[in-house]
């Protein structure tokens, strides 16, 4: 029914994270409505993103180059007083942020860049056939030589992994651990428990259970 | 805590229905990620969406101009054996595709833009103050003089207001209604009702009048 | 893992309407902590409730029997300046109260007592099995001879068929007409449409259809 | 607009936890339709429950008395082979079956009885002005003395607060600790982090410093 160049943007919008046809469609109508100024701004701010922003070459965070287009390294690892022998390993570029809010931890990140795909994976866990986007071999290298990707005087004592206590983190994290184990580091996982205003009588028995033996 | 590039792109999607500044960075992340290739076939969509689509001259509903660079009707206000003594009043495109798929109308449309804006306006219901994006006197032109804007043979005699049943619809029928009263044209509005699945328990009153009061 | 009377209460709290185990288990020690005096109090009034509540003769709607204990009609089926050429049948009695709190229908009821049960009647409509606890046979007899019931001078001329617009309150209609036809009085249905605060975007195509048709 | 008795009774169900006024008349309504021998057998079941449930000397928690009359301990305080080394302190029973459910924990209960009302405490936490049903001074006799409570042979060597880590029983824990620091006893509270299924991006900080710190 829609016209195919408002049905092509649907689709492509479509392929957004959270977003199905209903509100794609309504981000077509949204940018059709839109002054031909606004939009050209929203055009120039993506293009823009790939332009300005780069990977860190260690821990894979985006961060913005600025002028001095030598910068491999994004702030957090180029900080030297963040504590370099702690590596805290995470799914996605937005648990960073959430971690980085709470001003607690200091150590360095490295982004995996997703979790174990179980649809994929028929629930089996391979090295050979996990979500090849996982950043495994990568993050092993950077762990055994952290100064070849630009981090000087680093040493990891503590491998903390931090994918989420859900079924595909949990199995991501297994396979972690089991890739990571040779190196000799010593490796911790997230606390689990209670959340604040978590309520006992709706817990599960594991996050129950986690509380009991983390008590203290 | 975000690079200015990202933060910039964050800003812009939050403006987008429904958005707020958490999905507004999911998106930003999903952009970061995209290959170079499906990133271009993202923004040449957008690109296409302003060039390819017209607005109609006569209902405002957009629509492909295709070839033919002279079209100005979109294809429902071009279709003859559409009946062109029906218009359709509606707030936005989105509840024009609702109703084509009824396949029950058979009439013309006209989109007014939106509705009465109560922040802007302190409730009171003001020709000269109202959400000045409302096409009120496009829609009263349309109606005069629907050849002038290329219908030909139409003659209105019956205007069916189909905004929402909302605060905001119910006070933009009421302004429609004044404002087209003067022309003499038949002027109705949508039945109201229990919808399907509603349950009279939970109807509020007006509702369960409106059901009484529509019995047949 | 409850004591037996525990549990037992838990069962029989968990069979009230809207309550699962875990509701019904807070309810029981609820009950556990109440002081004997307010316990007694409810005890009574669930005791009082039978004792002093009568089911009206003609609608089937509880009413309070005060001491006029001869009394077999509720206020509603007594009061003489209600219209009783009206008659609105309905699924339970708290759709009874929703109707009444409009103050617009000034007919009388029928409670028909539920709705054709899908799940044992296979989906199919038949009078021989359906929800046998309907009153289908009783709402025959009140129609024909109101007068044997208590209600004098009723002659009814609309029998308006007020069930849910739900799957089973629609094939409930539809087996009440059938059933009601031979009657040779009209029958009306409660008017569909957009219920207050409802938007065309999301409406269905069935709601939306009774909207344009319904449209005045 | 309802009979008295019927008024009565919604009035009394809608002080039962998490019900309103409409899931009380839904109430109503299920016991009025429902046959005179089930009611019996709801009656009976309420009045039954008080006469054969104890509520526990020692920990407050409910247990069916049997035959034994002189049983004033429930099972588990009966139990011999529970750790009479380890108190739980929990808010309410319901608590107490979620954590038995993990099978995990082989100590002793305490229920207090609730938490902090900040509402009538203007949230301050004074011990003069509490919530007075919170069983602190039977907490502290029961901690000082088991054995006169019934328990032989205990001797608390750990004291768990387990109330919720919701902001009224965070003060709670706040108020038993003071009330407990002087008797020397070791305190812990239970441990906090990401609960089975939670995600970094929508954990508060709090809950994520938790899970830092408890890592391991």
């Amino acid at each position: 029914m829609n016209p195919p160049a408002i049905q092509k943007l649907i689709n492509l919008f479509s392929k957004f994270p959270t977003i199905g046809p209903r509100t794609a469609s309504r981000f077509v109508f949204y940018l059709l409505k839109l002054p031909q100024k606004e939009l050209n701004e929203f055009l120039n701010s993506i293009i823009n993103l790939k332009k300005s922003i780069k990977i860190c070459s260690f821990c894979f965070n985006p961060f913005e180059s600025l002028g001095n287009s030598d910068e491999t390294l994004c702030p957090i690892c180029r900080n030297k007083s963040r504590n370099r022998t702690l590596l805290c390993i995470i799914e996605k570029e937005i648990d960073l942020i959430s971690i980085e809010k709470t001003k607690k931890y200091k150590g360095l990140y490295f982004i995996l860049g997703g979790t174990i795909d179980f649809k994929k994976n028929n629930k089996k866990i391979r090295t050979s056939s996990f979500n090849p986007e996982l950043r495994i071999g990568e993050l092993k290298k950077r762990i055994k030589n952290p100064e070849s990707f630009g981090i000087k005087n680093a040493n990891f004592k503590e491998i903390i992994i931090a994918t989420n206590p859900t079924p595909e983190g949990e199995a991501t994290t297994l396979l972690v651990e089991r890739e990571l184990n040779p190196l000799g580091v010593k490796i911790t996982r997230l606390g689990r428990g209670l959340p604040t205003g978590g309520e006992l009588e709706y817990a599960d028995e594991e996050t129950l259970e986690s509380a009991f033996e983390g008590r203290k």
